[in-house]
């Protein structure tokens, strides 16, 4: 028994669902909460003490440092300057060092390359006319990527023929970017991991992820089918990223299945909505994982039972006493305005077999609007 | 597909723990919370919007209900003008008038005699001079309880002699009373149920609860070695209550299995600290389930996996990295101050089998300091 006070405290950089479904994994731990958003009806400002302010604003910044003994963030795209204030401030998790590798999609290559982890093709292209030549070395179709700031598909564009690479240039926000070779790949999987400050490493079993219109609209957990073999080669991916990271707290990395093997397409230093399943069918979530992490306490068991799936709910709103009624299924809603285009909630759909899961999952889908392209993609 | 805004609203009158999981709970399904509590420091304020006021102060209870478009409560000693009040402005539940049987001793007893529910021997006491006959007729030894306002054992006087009747007229608080005989019971037990508008009811296996002092230590579910038979009267007493009570939301009823059978000793028409452990181990929590029956949403599935137990911490801090180190232990911690003898959280134990969840709780219970009676009562 020691007598230690309980009452740690995380702020939380960003105000969205995953802030939100931090500060309620945080307090039924009983650790305090804050966070920080621009916007005053903000999702996680809905649960927890919010200060109200942009993220390149220092001062609101230091304020949210002021409410708490740590600080973590909910999305990568923090402004190198207040990660830099708030981390002079408090101690930030994960290391605003891995922040600054997985901000930009070079660094993150190279970062994979330097690990032998193999990544698509790609070309630097920081100015216009440096395209052609990254088209040259690449080959097509391609994407071409901004460097920084890409979320859920934005700051892409297609490049099917060298004709189009000034569109692309626009499309992909006019600024450095990569051109990355699109690859046929079979699916797309994730992978999330969670390290803790003395290096322990805890991994979820991967999942499928589909997506439409860019945004990803089901997870499948763990991924059907997927061999022992690639299960073990993308856990030691994941492990290996963490310790190159030096990280702490949850890091999402995204794969595609290429002809058995695995690319690494994208890294996300933090929860991922491709974990929002872990909720019920782990044994500890990825949110309780990351506060675990940053807090310095041990990691929880990330063992799943039976199989289960996430399916977003995007745009628009659904019928809850609908999706309650049908078996296994769980809600979970933001409490954000509904907007088209806008993740406003999830279910996730637990069974005790595959076959199970499908029919569950086809039910769910009926109600909120997920085409049938999702459910069945080739 | 509806169009419906998801943003119903619950009002919980009490900001103790149990408010605090319910809105926890509501958080998740999107569903808004405000509680009222007297203490600004109250746990469930800690997580939701509170009106700072006394359970009897009208006007306070007004501006709860005028934040939500429904109100239930976390305790069963609402004021009968409060809970009057609430019930003018907003949908109440439970029903008022559950809550007015289930805050009176004796009109708990007679609605399970009504029903053919065994209870213990009792007699009504309203003046000290009635209490020479009470233990005529009920026989010694006996408890002197409070009619109202009774918890965790408060408000209560063991009489194992006549000439012990005074001093147990005051401890047992000096007003109206129920003199019942004590039971020379094998165990405790309660089991949980919930019912929806439309009076479907679903029920969590009946749990074994062992007290320190008058408090409730621990929780094991299912009760060890509870027969079919015994299960099935647990719940089908609780189901009768239930449709008798015309009650909505979660029941918890108290019972003694004595040779065999069941006693109902006490009725709490509300979540119950014996059912905390529903949020690991049940495939839908007590709080979602009595959200659920209160918004006229689908009851959730009651059923469990292996075996769990709750352990409540009391009185003093403890250690979460040492609990979290343990394996299948989840740490709650309510943020509230600590003082003796007060729940200050709890962890919930899972595990796949009997054996391995006793070696599990043997560990926690090292950790919080449950003393040995309880983890081996005879």
């Amino acid at each position: 028994m020691t007598a230690g006070p309980v009452t740690p405290s995380v702020g939380i950089l960003g105000g969205g669902q995953l802030g939100r479904m931090l500060a309620l994994s945080a307090h039924s731990l009983g650790v305090r909460t804050a966070c920080l958003d621009p916007d005053p009806a903000a999702s996680c400002g809905q649960v927890t003490r919010q200060v109200v302010g942009g993220y390149d604003d220092l001062t609101a910044a230091q304020r949210l440092a002021e409410l708490v003994d740590r600080v973590t963030f909910e999305f990568e795209s923090v402004p190198a300057a207040t990660a830099a204030a708030l981390a002079r401030e408090r101690p930030v998790f994960p290391p605003v060092a891995a922040l600054a590798i997985t901000q930009d999609r070079f660094r993150e290559k190279r970062l994979c390359e330097s690990l032998g982890i193999p990544v698509a093709a790609y070309a630097v292209v920081d100015r216009p006319e440096d395209l052609a030549g990254a088209i040259e070395r690449v080959g097509l179709p391609a994407r071409l990527k901004a460097r920084r700031l890409g979320y859920d598909g934005r700051g892409q564009a297609r490049v099917l023929e060298p004709a189009e690479a000034d569109a692309a240039w626009l499309a992909a926000g006019g600024g450095p970017a990569l051109l990355e070779r699109e690859i046929a790949f079979s699916r797309e999987l994730s992978v999330l991991a969670v390290r803790d400050p003395a290096g322990a490493i805890a991994c979820y079993p991967p999942v499928e992820n589909r997506h439409e219109a860019g945004l990803l609209r089901l997870s499948l957990a763990p991924a059907p089918g997927l061999g022992a073999g690639l299960r073990a080669e993308a856990e030691a991916l994941a492990a290996r990223l963490l310790v190159a990271l030096d990280h702490v707290g949850v890091l999402a990395v995204e794969c595609f299945e290429v002809d058995g093997r695995l690319l690494v397409n994208e890294l996300a230093p933090r929860v991922h909505n491709s974990g929002h399943w872990t909720i019920e069918a782990s044994e500890t979530s990825q949110f309780e994982n990351h506060l675990r992490a940053g807090l310095g306490w041990p990691l929880g068991g990330t063992a799943m039972r039976g199989a289960a799936a996430m399916v977003n709910c995007i745009g628009q709103a659904v019928d809850p006493a609908a999706v309650l009624g049908l078996p296994g299924c769980h809600l979970h809603w933001y409490g954000k305005a509904i907007r088209p285009g806008r993740k406003l909630g999830h279910v996730t759909v637990v069974a005790s077999s595959e076959p199970e899961l499908w029919s569950r999952i086809r039910a769910v889908a009926a109600l909120v609007a997920v085409p049938v392209e999702v459910l069945s993609p080739r």
